[in-house]
């Protein structure tokens, strides 16, 4: 086993549990959410294993998190922070096949703004050598969220429909089905938007607030017959999408951008259509789904990365020591993705 | 190949499509949704079967279904009736193995209300000989709906939720989880029905109505922990106990009692607590479950029928040619089922 200290730096979260309000992913100032401490270094427990961060990224989602309006509930004094790349230094029972490795991990144990991180070997995957330290920090969250999500989409037939397709997520998705021969059919709120996913692999674009939408999703519908809607809105509007689709239907949510609860008008879709709602949750999908179908998914991620296909546009950089202090900052006058390093 | 006519009975639709109202399974004249005639006997196509029947039963599905007010689109001109107990006189290419055997069989190429019925072989169940007529008859829309639904919640766990738990269905269901050792948890309207709930099978019943409904919502799903709901309602009091379920729970619709439309006020319970919202229509259940799986769920409800565990409590009979006439009145007069027999 390698050597490391007892204790560790860390940006550990201040508040317990939700907070009541959807103010979204920004921020004024980090250290109403962290605090910059030195904390012992965690131990693996049985399944999991200890992790050197070589970086950590900022994600939308690690905003939300630690305002407690993400899905999940904050526990003080643990560390913040979902994703990062490191060397796995200790394993606990039934991990020691990671002993040594370099990996992209989804950090479920403790979180991955801190020297150290222990999460479940099911949470890691090996990273390539020809994979860099940044591609691996970042390859996890969105870039294998889209992959897994168009592959439940291939796996259920050509078409597929992406609300909030303008998000980084969205537009990874398109390009995805795209390379993969697939119909993706992009909702977006402006028309002015149109243009950019058409190029970026959209089979058809949809403009929510045009008058004559709802004929045009019907058109669209009986061309393309999609079953899958990947959803990130879950609006009123996502219902009626849900209810033009045909026959054995998945209205697959992975996100809540509106405030709005959608009511149910056409239970009969469900019981005689054969349709359903799912929801979709990156670290449900690393624990749930077969490890063969997971390795040919991580496979294309990875060699994406590796031959340069896809890359990972780092804005910045923000030694862990100094995250609370100038994270916020950082934020406001960066575009592109801000990554977390260990000194 | 039998012998058969070239034409005969039938009690056909005289309305097309839905109608835009909400009245439930109650008729005043059978001729105001049906006609009595003489139309000629159909023919099998492939993969079908041609059924001379023996007994057709009335259920309160195909009250809704002739008024318009079933999910299903009523075909102006085509006989009514979803469920029998007849012959096979014919076949299509494909269902030759079916030729001869009496059958119970759900109704889904022309209604069961007609001397001569055509239905796929998917539809059909070849009776025991120890299965009377009647039985055969009344065998699947309420008997083999509530068995292959208390399956699935068997194969997902040992408690399991029934709304509108007095219904023929959920008395059944109730009875049929307690037989398989399972724990059901009926859900009741009024405090008069728990007794004979609690004596039919039900672990726990929980009163819908009662002031202290949510605190023992809550103390029964921490206890029991229920994995399905199997739900006949849906409406907003249903998302509530759909959200008090715990992780990988399933609301699984089967009827709309209430015409509110539930809304979906926690979608980060779909997407971090892996549950979902799915329908069940025996008529998918019949063409979409492994044909293994679907025997042992019809062998059960057969040998209740055989061992007399089960009986169709038959209440009168009308001939097919009365049926137009005296439908209406025979159903105000009678509690339990009416059958229709060819002569």
């Amino acid at each position: 086993m390698s050597d490391f200290p007892d204790t560790m730096q860390a940006a550990i979260l201040v508040h317990d549990g939700y907070a009541p309000t959807a103010t979204g992913p920004v921020i004024d100032d980090a250290a109403d959410w962290l605090q910059a401490v030195e904390i012992p270094v965690p131990q693996p427990g049985a399944g999991q294993v200890l992790i050197r961060m070589r970086a950590s990224s900022v994600n939308p989602s690690d905003l939300h998190f630690i305002k407690g309006e993400y899905g999940q509930p904050r526990v003080k004094d643990h560390p913040a922070g979902f994703e990062g790349c490191g060397d796995v230094v200790a394993t606990g029972a039934g991990a020691e096949q990671l002993a040594g490795q370099r990996v992209a991990f989804v950090a479920a144990g403790s979180g991955a703004w801190a020297e150290y991180v222990v999460t479940p070997a099911l949470m890691c995957i090996p990273l390539r050598p020809d994979v860099s330290d940044f591609d691996g920090a970042a390859q996890i969250v969105n870039p294998l969220t889209a992959m897994a999500m168009v592959d439940i989409a291939k796996q259920a037939g050509e078409a597929f429909i992406i609300s909030a397709a303008t998000s980084q997520l969205g537009k990874l998705m398109c390009a995805l089905g795209r390379d993969l021969g697939l119909s993706p059919i992009a909702l977006v709120r402006r028309a002015d938007a149109v243009d950019q996913l058409k190029a970026l692999g959209a089979a058809e674009v949809l403009v929510t607030s045009d008058a004559g939408f709802t004929d045009r999703l019907a058109e669209v519908m009986r061309a393309l017959k999609p079953r899958i809607f990947l959803d990130a809105v879950a609006d009123q509007q996502c219902e009626t999408i849900f209810t033009a689709m045909p026959n054995g239907a998945r209205w697959i949510i992975y996100g809540k951008l509106s405030t709005e609860p959608p009511a149910l008008t056409q239970t009969g879709q469900l019981i005689f259509m054969g349709k359903r709602i799912e929801g979709f949750w990156l670290t449900q999908w690393m624990t749930s789904t077969p490890p063969q179908d997971q390795m040919r998914v991580v496979g294309e991620v990875q060699a994406r990365f590796a031959d340069g296909r896809w890359s990972t546009d780092v804005a910045a950089t923000i030694p862990l020591r100094d995250l609370v202090a100038t994270l916020a900052e950082t934020l406001k006058t960066t575009k592109g993705k801000v990554m977390i390093v260990p000194e």
